[in-house]
């Protein structure tokens, strides 16, 4: 195996993609994944051609660490990179998480502007000799070693050139230069870059990185212009999740690279087609909507409302659409399958919609999608991606497990629910009243299964249009700073939210949180 | 009244904003808005500063010339503008729609790239005749006429001097250039502004605007760096609501000149404090959810979650954040109000968070503020919106009324709805199943009230969290060719699908319909 990402500067129009959807982006207040979730995603980044993953910031939690090592394990093609503080703990930590990788790379910071040296308290020397020692020591680990400036965009320019000339003679073989507060504009962030490949000695023997936030709508077109620059390797996420106005958006990039190769003639090795299977299951597992006019994976994307567009688009479909939808994986939106549809042709589907599953997976989901096609006139893609999550988030060996739930909700309240739960395979009864359905129905299971977790997010989301369409349901605990997901689908909300609760609680009892962020001394580039 | 869009490029540094989403925002596939909301969005968009309102596209239909007019009639400080194709039926219909303004504006437009003259079957010179022709009657109705080359992105630079050139002499004012299939990028952008203002005679004698969609991402800086070219006069819309991946959203241009004042050095006239009620309003009314991290006005624009960020804006607001929440009238997310607080409290919230209501409104709004506080624990500023929303969907005099409504749902199906509804003042009761609560109450509704219109939209929205918060239902209803909406709120997401349909349906009966885009030959540019 080679590491494309260590190359010198001779493939001039071939651009990295580094995904950090698992660090940047599941550090958006909410956004925490399980460790299966990570897994799942990674596999996916490393099969969609992303050429570096940051995995996590291993020494921020026990969990973190446990994701990066496994993502580490499994990778196949892409480099595998872990966070670290300017420390050497830090760095020590992260090495131990991503040594198992065949392609390591170890991704150092320390906040270089006013602002941030104030926080730190060094004086511009004494962070110089802390940046040599951390990158010599991460070097020393780790043939690939990735540094930032953190606030890189409001830096001083003659100190930038310092600190980025100290690192490169460390021994690091990416700079990344973030724009940590999503400050910049194109022809600013141009400049950046080109000056530092002017003035910072060996600037040509490494690859510069650009790592935008999307403050103020510009993260897409600002990183684009730092490669128009000279930088060969862009930091961005899926969906663009991420802090604040989140990251750079992967899928918005790598289009726009595409689309318009004539102006920006640079290569990425994505397989654009499994675009629109990565942000559906980013989205279901972080539970952030996609807004209907995000670009590129917005549900309207490629909807055409007035008569002139729609005229324009039967008579030459590049009147206005500039992308067809089969280049992102998206196919025809027309009902996927009926009740009367066989298991090999619910296999193809899912596999046109990226789920590859082994015949005993195949048989669980064929029953439930006879029991939805049953119940309901018109089954969509999005139904069936729905009935996936669900089936994931159940098993056989549950410690709580929904027998029988019974809701009088309307008017006329209290509402009210009546319970049956197996507890270990034990049934048990209980019916309580609450403020509407799902109020009555989360106070029955508190009181069948007391603890002491507090809901810190309950969220739902149609999946198709209807009122026969199923509801999504997130739900996200937290207990002594860990936190529980838990999700579920149905065609009736209040079930789907009695089944999104249990999945939480049976997470819970089975140890599967993980260490919010909030409860750690953690961060970002 | 001076009319601030007809200045002279005198004034080097201002930069007019024209919000077009009552034109191309509502063009986005379903996002239509009621006359009403249309007159209350226009009117919060001239409070708040906007140049020119784009207020709809008159001839398209009855409907639209209506809402244009009134808007017109309302207007106080923006000048009004319509949409017309190139044809004087169109025009004259335009100007007897905005005519009513104190400030009207004719936007006419026709399709210049080779793609869209292949549509009109016109050669190059035909069409510039009838350029000539179109903005010349234009021109003789009313004297502030803006013209757009739609396409002019993949417009032949030298065709596009001449269309302008025709433009400007037959008594074009303005000259928009809009990146029809959201296709251009930022330096691309700048070249062919400069491009104009350099080849076309009399180019330094009207204003050129910009008019970019967002389909790769770039919309902000596309529109921006037209600006720095010379440009002035930036066409977005609120929540960059829009077909596809929509239009510049309003919010990240305007914000972004603001906080990056020293590299963008321009003025608008907007009051940004009242960005964030705009965006929320256009959010209820489009039934367009704003993704937690949009730029600017997402949920989480202003949140951190990372250790590091927080300790750092704990210790310097500005280590981590370009802009304030105040800036764009975004306040502390505390606890509203609770169950003792006073008429005079509730009203001087209501009024932070951009509502201004006479005594009657806000009797009835604090009644029900006073039901929430008792069945919901916390009552947040979204709670509140959300009251407000709901007291305006349903009326003493409507001819459907909600009496009472109890349904059984939950694992054993089919769910059940007992209805009881004022028809006219005549209770009436029924009971019916369906497919989870939502299903039966709606056939329920059907057998009480039978009609013909389809259900198009259904789409629940948690408005706060937690399993007591309210949920806004809307829905949308078509039947031949018009389109009606529906929203409400309450704890009990049934309540509140029932009340939204029967709001849609209140609407229907009132005739208070509009017509759907899809029904008409209409389009943008």
């Amino acid at each position: 195996m080679t590491d494309k990402t260590k190359r010198t500067r001779s493939e001039q129009d071939r651009v990295l993609i580094f995904d950090t959807t698992l660090r940047d982006g599941e550090q958006s207040p909410g956004a925490t994944m399980t460790h299966e979730e990570k897994l799942e995603i990674a596999g996916l980044l490393d099969e969609m051609g992303v050429d570096v993953i940051e995995a996590g910031f291993p020494i921020a939690s026990e969990g973190d660490f446990a994701a990066v090592s496994a993502i580490a394990a499994q990778s196949k093609n892409s480099v595998i990179c872990g966070l670290a503080r300017a420390s050497t703990t830090d760095i020590d930590r992260c090495w131990e998480a991503v040594k198992h990788a065949p392609l390591p790379r170890i991704h150092t910071f320390i906040g270089t502007s006013p602002l941030h040296r104030d926080i730190t308290a060094l004086t511009q020397d004494e962070m110089i000799d802390k940046i040599h020692a951390t990158v010599a020591h991460a070097r020393n680990l780790c043939d690939n070693v990735q540094w930032s400036p953190m606030d890189a965009t409001r830096t001083e320019h003659d100190y930038l050139c310092r600190v980025v000339e100290t690192a490169i003679k460390a021994g690091a073989t990416t700079i990344n230069i973030p724009d940590t507060v999503g400050y910049t504009a194109p022809r600013e962030s141009a400049k950046l870059i080109r000056m530092l490949l002017e003035r910072v000695p060996g600037a040509d023997q490494i690859i510069f990185a650009t790592h935008c936030h999307n403050d103020l709508g510009m993260a897409t077109a600002n990183s684009l212009a730092a490669v128009e620059a000279g930088a060969r390797q862009i930091e961005c996420t899926i969906n663009g999740l991420g802090e604040r106005a989140g990251n750079t958006a992967l899928e918005e990039v790598v289009m726009a690279m595409r689309v318009r190769n004539d102006i920006m003639p640079y290569r990425t090795a994505i397989d654009t087609t499994k675009i629109m299977h990565l942000s559906r299951r980013v989205s279901q597992v972080s539970g952030f909507a996609v807004q209907f006019n995000k670009a590129v994976v917005g549900k309207n994307a490629f909807l055409h409302e007035s008569g002139i567009h729609q005229d324009g688009v039967l008579k030459n479909v590049q009147t206005f659409e500039i992308m067809r939808p089969e280049d992102i994986g998206l196919y025809a939106k027309n009902i996927a399958l009926g009740k009367h549809s066989g298991r090999a042709a619910l296999r193809s589907k899912l596999e046109e919609l990226g789920y590859e599953m082994g015949d005993n997976q195949l048989k669980d989901v064929f029953v439930r999608f006879k029991a939805l096609a049953d119940r309901k006139k018109e089954v969509y893609d999005d139904d069936l991606i729905a009935l996936i999550v669900d089936n994931a988030s159940a098993a056989v060996d549950d410690h709580l497990q929904l027998r029988k739930l019974k809701v009088v909700c309307g008017t006329e309240g209290p509402q009210e629910a009546e319970l049956t739960l197996a507890i270990d395979g034990t049934e048990t009864f209980i019916d309580a009243t609450g403020d509407g359905p799902v109020d009555a129905v989360f106070n029955a299971i508190k009181m069948l299964y007391p603890h002491d977790a507090k809901l810190d997010l309950y969220q739902v989301q149609a999946v198709t249009e209807g009122t026969d369409a199923q509801a999504t349901v997130s739900v996200r605990l937290s207990l002594d700073g860990q936190i529980f997901t838990g999700q579920s689908a149905d065609t009736d909300t209040v079930v789907a939210s009695a089944k999104a609760y249990l999945n939480a609680l049976n997470r819970l009892h089975a140890g599967q949180g993980r260490t919010s962020n909030s409860a750690l001394m953690q961060s970002a580039s």
